[in-house]
């Protein structure tokens, strides 16, 4: 009896040759494609897979569960890699590989596969959630397999192969860089954007409109967050309100589509070890980022923030890393969503040609002294107390001072 | 003999009440005024000091300082409070406070004075200065003196003053809120501010054209970084080229300033204790921060920068609550000057409408692959260690899965 | 109708003397006593409050939630103020000051008081818990009090006071150094301690024996863990066993009080910015401490321990400090509390003249791998896998290298 | 001709084997025995070296070096892993691997070889500091190596080949744990020790007496500490005192041995992913730590303190994990470096079966109020000060608390 592999399968050249690849080796193959949002023809791309020879095909529709699950937790968490980075493409990976694993487990399949490179990071992030989730699961990596590396040298070897043996392509030409595409961003990295000086042409970005095509109209919407997660968003210049998740982010998405926001171009640090450039397109999750950033500042508590702020730097790094499913990212997520608990309010923003402009908040969860009208009750703030809070504060740095002039 | 006290003098209604009261009290009273560059006239402000009863009356052009000892190390160390606030204000109340000790110690006065509320940060920047420069030195701060404090509740009972003892006045209205300028920035906060929900208008901001108003064509411009400082900014649209470091900051202000760049409207916590809603206008050294923070990707260590970006935070704390002169600042300021020993380079920038986008970098300091062509001669990566190091990070995360399996 | 106030009450001079004061001033004061242990004849110490004029007396045995609530956290957080100390009188103030609060609630009273001094940490572990629990308290530190102390200056005045107004005293001399004792510790402070060089006379320690006049025979214990709690205390000895909390801390307060464990004598930095000499006996603790590291070393995933261990200082200064009671607290706590989750098991231990020594450990929740058996079926550890992840770790240091040579 | 290789040597039966083992490849092999004060017979493992077919041997006295340039760097940091760990073994390797890269630039050797295991942290601390030294360093790492892994699966084939290629064997019999030694320690690890619940026997230790062998009368020393680095040792006992580097360092380590200090028994974390138990002997760094500790306790600024120690455990993770030589290692030894410009003062210390007691400190450099005559000069200490100080800290807590309660 053959042995099983669950395939992540995109319907690209890359998996479908891996696919036949799998298949030649002797492994029945059920390939799965997860529905995250992306420009795809999922119909098609199914039928292609069933045609190269997969035995049964899993089309997974996962937006809601991408949305609520993984970009609400890194929106509620203000995630940001390297100080920009929105990890439109690292918060999707565990949730597919989670998927595969759970397929896997179905199908009574011993082995897993995909196709990410073995340069970058979505191997790590696909291989560690995959163990994680599975300690015995197997795992095939072709592109860091000897063999699949000495037979597929370059994008031609592949495109023989594919010609030999039947899987239609869609284009002969090289890519000239390669995307990742999901309903929170396209990230565009290597070919031609490898050289770190080259400014990526207007045409490349099939995400957001340019600033400079905007509107010239400002768009105002509000956004209300309840405990930390983005409960509701209407545009206050037409009355659209959306309230469920997916819906609200994808109404996000065209605001800032049609508005040039959130688009990104950077120098990264990549886990294996490697600088890499990315662009990306995040219209949504940029809003959201600086909205929910927004309204931690009038509920959130000095010390709280500090230490979160802290901490984000490595809660980025975790995601980033692929370390979604691990102990140290369960030990602060338990922080970080203890943070959340008070941060609801409304948040007004001023959507411009690239800006996305706070202009006002409330909240009744509101710390802003001016919302506390009880703080007066309990004695208001008596200026005199400063004296003595910045005497104390002063202390040590006198005896230092002192000293140091011994 | 009159005991003798260096004022921190603005020109403005406080400070010269203060400078009054302090005379009626029986001080001999030396005005320091700093030119920060904020807008202002000095050979006036003098005249009016001189007139209230100053003794003496110091202008110092402290700009040129204020720009290398104070902006650049901020810009170095990527210094943003609570992820917005690049601390026009709290950069320059040391520099000030540092002016007035180095006077006091010339006219050999015993005591400092300045006009700072007793509800912010500014008086705790200026006394923690003080007392750390000079432990011996006495601070007479008004504002927390409960005489003063009883002698003017609200701005009439200053106006009286004033009008009292001949002290010209600019305007008797009200300020709607209140400001704080110089080269850096210009600060917008209290008044009618207070509302956070509130909207400020657009005729509030001095330093900035909004979005709307600012050219239809993108301005393209590259700067030159050497270990983290700006060194050369050229205008690629009209070859400008400036060099000397306050020439650069105020070029670069002009252009940020024309084309909308580096409005933040936020809710900030103060040292002490208090919320507080912020608005600035910080064109310069915006367009700074990002540029840095770009070649910072292109030239910087991964976990040098990870390390940093844990300490940001505190090091941004430190001079926001004003701690710029204390021991745990110079421990700080040890390891991220070490930090900036390669962060050389040449970013290029598209400033459009608010919009300041990277859209490529250079540096002869790389560690981009590309950039390294002697990585290739070093071995190049195999794509096949990718396996081990994958394998050995999962490690620990199977042990975990297995064990709480049980 | 007469002002109350709930004092928290020793049975000493100083809260005597503060007990009559308040009196004096018009209070009707409530007198609370918090039994946490501490070797003092309580019904005496009620007895005398009412002589005072106390209009009711409280005393609670608080122990148990002393140890359970408030020890046991500290011991799952391996909580250790600035390298050494266990923090037994941080750890009490905030349970005494919660009783406090309940009792004047109970009562009606507007007003808690008590007698630590202006320049200690005390005072503000007493004054931020109260604030926090009940916003509107007011507040009598009478140690803060100009009146009190212009009428107050030395220990003379009080004693005179006390004469005057009848108030038994038990010793006439004054103290050699000053003591807080509860079932966690005693601490010694002030005095001729003041002296850093001096090291204290064997005679003050009251409960530990020195290492040198400890037993010539080991004792070996063995200590139970579960979720980071003590569980159960066996000694190998005698075969006694403890289980309940209490008990089970008081039988290792014996164990460590007869062979020496637990001293420490350290510079410390108070909040209130002054430097303080401090000599502690905390035997149960220190044993605990150990005994608690040593099983989280067996259990605890490595990343989540490496994480903690930088948190720990801060969770540990926030105890110190007197933010028990904060969201800031509650915010590391989640995370702690986290941590604990598998942190179960026993460790044996070598007690003799001072040392604690741990001399095995084992657990079914260990994350060691001989203990994993099911590691060698889930692949085991390919020696080669180190390859790759040696080389991946060393890529961007010689990429560092190669460009720091150029 | 023969491509040369430089391995690190120890004259054990696992490096003499790879000595051969290399040879038998064709290589020309340079063997390098680093003098870090084990206990050792160099002369004769120089002349099994060159017996087996070393073509050249180096040993070098690296003690002098390891002291300054290792030892004292790590106890000026405090660094101890995990809690307990002083490295003696993670501190060394660096030192081993620099020399082995100044060797090979002398024999213009390609390659060098160690013979550490797969499994263990020695592998990476090697191998990241010979790329980081030399980042065109080929590396033989036979335990990493399939055809020596096949060929040596177990000590006897070892001892086979040895008998076989006449290489001397001091003992036939597997050893019932491994060890490493040098000035700072012995480590005992694997074997027997494998069961973390298994006491070492008594018999194994060779560094230190147990604390019940240890003398009965106490031995007092003092230790002088300028800028962190131990400067002088003086045994008050015997007036014995000791100032060069190495010569003080080799004292403590007698007295330590004598009196039972710095045995330790605990699980760690490996770098590869695995736990592992280690046993150590640390006799003079402990002492050294110790006293370094509490010199910091009186001469370091709180925040310095409490910000180095939030790192500190990020600095010996960094010694434990390899990366000595790295540019993160860099960034913060400019910190910690600057930590200790005051670190000088003297140190008392009461040794006495295994305990090692502060029992007094002074410095010039004090930071300690009544070191601080002049404090009072600057106007002391005002206790009223606290209210305003407590009530400012109180501000934010009890805005949370009325804000929590609606």
């Amino acid at each position: 009896m053959k042995q099983k592999v669950v395939l992540a399968y995109s319907g690209g050249l890359d998996t479908s040759v891996i696919l036949r690849w799998l298949i030649n080796k002797g492994f029945d193959v059920v390939a799965f494609i997860a529905d995250l949002g992306q420009n795809e023809d999922f119909k098609a791309a199914k039928q292609k897979a069933l045609k190269i020879g997969a035995s049964k095909v899993y089309i997974e529709d996962v937006k809601e569960e991408f949305v609520t699950g993984f970009i609400f937790p890194a929106i509620r968490a203000n995630a940001v890699y390297e100080g920009l980075y929105l990890m439109g493409t690292s918060l999707a990976r565990p949730l597919i590989a989670k998927k595969q694993i759970e397929i896997a487990k179905k199908e009574k399949a011993e082995f897993v596969s995909h196709g990410a490179t073995g340069k970058g990071n979505d191997q790590v992030r696909f291989e560690l959630t995959y163990q994680t989730l599975n300690p015995k699961i197997k795992i095939i990596a072709p592109w860091k397999d000897a063999e699949f590396l000495s037979q597929f040298k370059g994008r031609s070897d592949m495109i023989n192969y594919a010609n030999k043996h039947g899987i239609p392509i869609k284009a002969t030409k090289d890519a000239p860089y390669s995307t990742d595409a999901n309903l929170m961003h396209i990230s565009y990295e290597a070919g031609i954007l490898e050289n770190p000086k080259l400014k990526p042409s207007e045409d490349m970005f099939e995400m957001t409109k340019s600033p400079k095509d905007a509107p010239d109209k400002e768009t105002i919407i509000e956004i209300e967050f309840k405990q930390g997660n983005p409960l509701k968003v209407k545009n206050k210049n037409d009355g659209t309100v959306k309230t469920k998740p997916l819906e609200l982010f994808q109404y996000l998405n065209k605001i800032g589509s049609l508005n040039g926001i959130g688009r990104i171009d950077m120098i990264e640090n990549r886990f294996v070890g490697l600088k890499s450039r990315g662009v990306y397109e995040t219209p949504a999750g940029t809003i959201l980022h600086i909205a929910h950033h927004d309204i931690e500042g009038l509920t959130m508590d000095r010390e709280v923030m500090h230490l979160r702020d802290m901490l984000m730097p490595k809660f980025a790094e975790l995601i980033y890393y692929g370390f979604w499913y691990s102990p140290e990212m369960e030990f602060l997520r338990a922080a970080f969503d203890k943070s959340q608990d008070h941060v609801s309010g409304t948040v007004y923003l001023c959507i411009y040609k690239g800006n996305c402009m706070v202009i006002g908040r409330e909240s009744k969860e509101s710390l802003y002294n001016q919302d506390l009208s009880s703080m007066d009750v309990l004695g208001g703030y008596d200026q005199k107390d400063a004296l003595g809070f910045i005497r104390l504060n002063a202390l040590r740095l006198k005896a230092s001072s002192v000293r140091n002039r011994k």
